[in-house]
């Protein structure tokens, strides 16, 4: 089926925040596929998701600013020739929104202020999609959660999370700034962070799978989630990009269906074959802000624009495992992450 | 009725972070009265509501601050003794929360934040009380509103707002430090700012009534909002203080029935004896942020703690007429405004 952004991309001028990040940099693919005018923002903190070969095989058909999204005057210029701005910066761990909440409060809720005062005053056309997050939802009421599920954030990252999700929402409704957010549930896939564990556990139990060690699983293992493949997940962004049906909404975009922590464990290393696993109790901190089960319905996107998860965890896996596995060294080895 | 909280005040020390703003300060002038042990923080910023003049009676038995929320050392030190706290500092105008966004999330958010670190870090005891607003809520999908309506906040303000809200929760949550919110309705009353009409209509309506002034009324007037009598209000934030079973929670605070403005402005003609009203077209930038109809189900808290609003808001007119009738030169003249 062709895409409902179709041509929309070719020769458009994009930006994309987070640029180097894992979402942000295999959007970024898509769209040099697509003949887009690409323009990258990335901060490029150390342990944040950013790395410069994310982006190998593209570099020269991108324009990269190392640039901190606090950095307000970077910002307040370079948005100003774009058509649309796909928002993915972020500051992602919740562990360490709790430890330094303010840093993230800086990131997640300051900076993108800043990004849509840039676009009020230099670029009010633009369209601008933000990479919002399931984690608003906190402990779900009910499964699977809508859109219309309470947010009631666990930790200071989903808080600030939603508080630049509303502010992308009112900047649509109150200066025509046309804005949208995707909820994104567990994504993965090739150029994720897998240095360390502070960024969500999927990543992290593909790491220790690859590298033949044991994968810790907290609890039973029962609690359900769902997981989109990155390329999904990109699809869902040029699709929001090119519709101005999405302005002013949120939407979920999760996985095909959920899987318990069991069974994905079970299913990664069946296809890894590699690693083992081990049950253990749950850590204090991390027990505090878990959500329990989890898994969306993003039906409201699908009758938005057509899109929805194709990719099975098993050919998710599989893809990922033979990226990792072809270039492991750029993304565990710090000396080697940080050449192009 | 003996108040839930009955003698817990009685020594108790307390901090009131906005004690010399409206509500702020009508809850000093009742916990002065309890005997507690009253500290006021209070930054005075031109226009945003606190007023010296507003602790006139009680200045020699509390102890006053004029110290920026924003400033976080001050807070840091502040905190330290304290047994409860009463969290009412902010900026309260939603239009110029849309024309400074910034401004509005260092001190509805950023300084939010910094106070409960503050007390995360010296005083893990404490109580804090926050002061929420039915803003959150945005425009409602049904009426009255309860608690479990989604947060959809409409202005810049109402998001920060709800973010400060949040951090609350997560605090009581995951640091065990004891927090509430109390999403109030329109408030009004003794030692509200009329000075300008930029913080809500209801004290402006107030002041051109006194001044035998013409009241302007957006639309038809036909829209509903239910109002709060101040001491109704302080009532609310020494329940919530005293009561455990709030820890955690958001409640509506909200009066004894809608009013729509057309009779709400008669019925302020009326007890004033003054004034008279003209109805106009919507202002372009505060129709792009009216709620519509609004009114709150208070129910939850009835049943956490037993209150309810008490004062019609025919005997709340005439409180506040008179007490503006006797003290107005304290609140519409900056000269004397500035004057204990």
């Amino acid at each position: 089926m062709t895409p409902g952004y179709d041509t929309f991309y070719a020769g458009r001028k994009v930006l994309i925040t987070g640029g180097l990040g894992f979402i942000g940099s295999n959007l970024a693919h898509r769209l040099v596929a697509l003949d887009a005018d690409v323009v990258i923002i990335d901060s490029l903190i150390q342990d944040y998701g950013g790395n410069p070969y994310n982006i190998h095989g593209i570099e020269d058909q991108v324009s990269v600013h190392v640039v901190d999204m606090r950095d307000e005057h970077s910002t307040d210029h370079l948005v100003r020739d774009r058509d649309v701005i796909f928002n993915l910066a972020g500051q992602v761990s919740h562990l360490d929104s709790m430890r330094d909440p303010h840093t993230d409060l800086e990131i997640n809720c300051r900076s993108q202020l800043s990004l849509l005062e840039a676009c009020r005053k230099h670029n009010p056309g633009v369209k601008v999609v933000f990479a919002g997050t399931r984690q608003v939802y906190g402990h779900p009421d009910h499964l699977p959660v809508t859109e219309e599920h309470l947010v009631r954030p666990v930790d200071v990252n989903g808080i600030n999370k939603v508080a630049g999700e509303y502010y992308h929402l009112v900047y649509n409704n109150i200066f025509d700034i046309r804005a949208c957010s995707l909820r994104l549930t567990n994504v993965y896939g090739p150029r994720q962070l897998i240095k360390h564990d502070r960024q969500g556990f999927i990543g992290w139990f593909i790491r220790l799978a690859l590298e033949n060690d044991e994968i810790q699983v907290y609890g039973d293992g029962s609690q359900l989630r769902d997981f989109v493949y990155v390329d999904d997940a990109a699809e869902a962004f040029l699709e929001a990009g090119a519709s101005d049906t999405c302005n002013g909404n949120v939407y979920n975009v999760g996985g095909i269906e959920p899987i318990s922590h069991r069974n994905l464990v079970k299913l990664l290393l069946e296809i890894a074959h590699a690693g083992t696993v081990r049950y253990v109790t749950w850590p204090e901190d991390k027990k505090a802000i878990d959500i329990g089960n989890f898994y969306a319905d993003s039906t409201k996107f699908k009758n938005a624009v057509g899109w929805t998860a194709k990719t099975t965890l098993r050919d998710g896996f599989l893809s990922t495992l033979d990226f990792y596995r072809k270039n492991l060294r750029h993304y565990v080895d710090a000396t080697h992450a940080n050449e192009s």
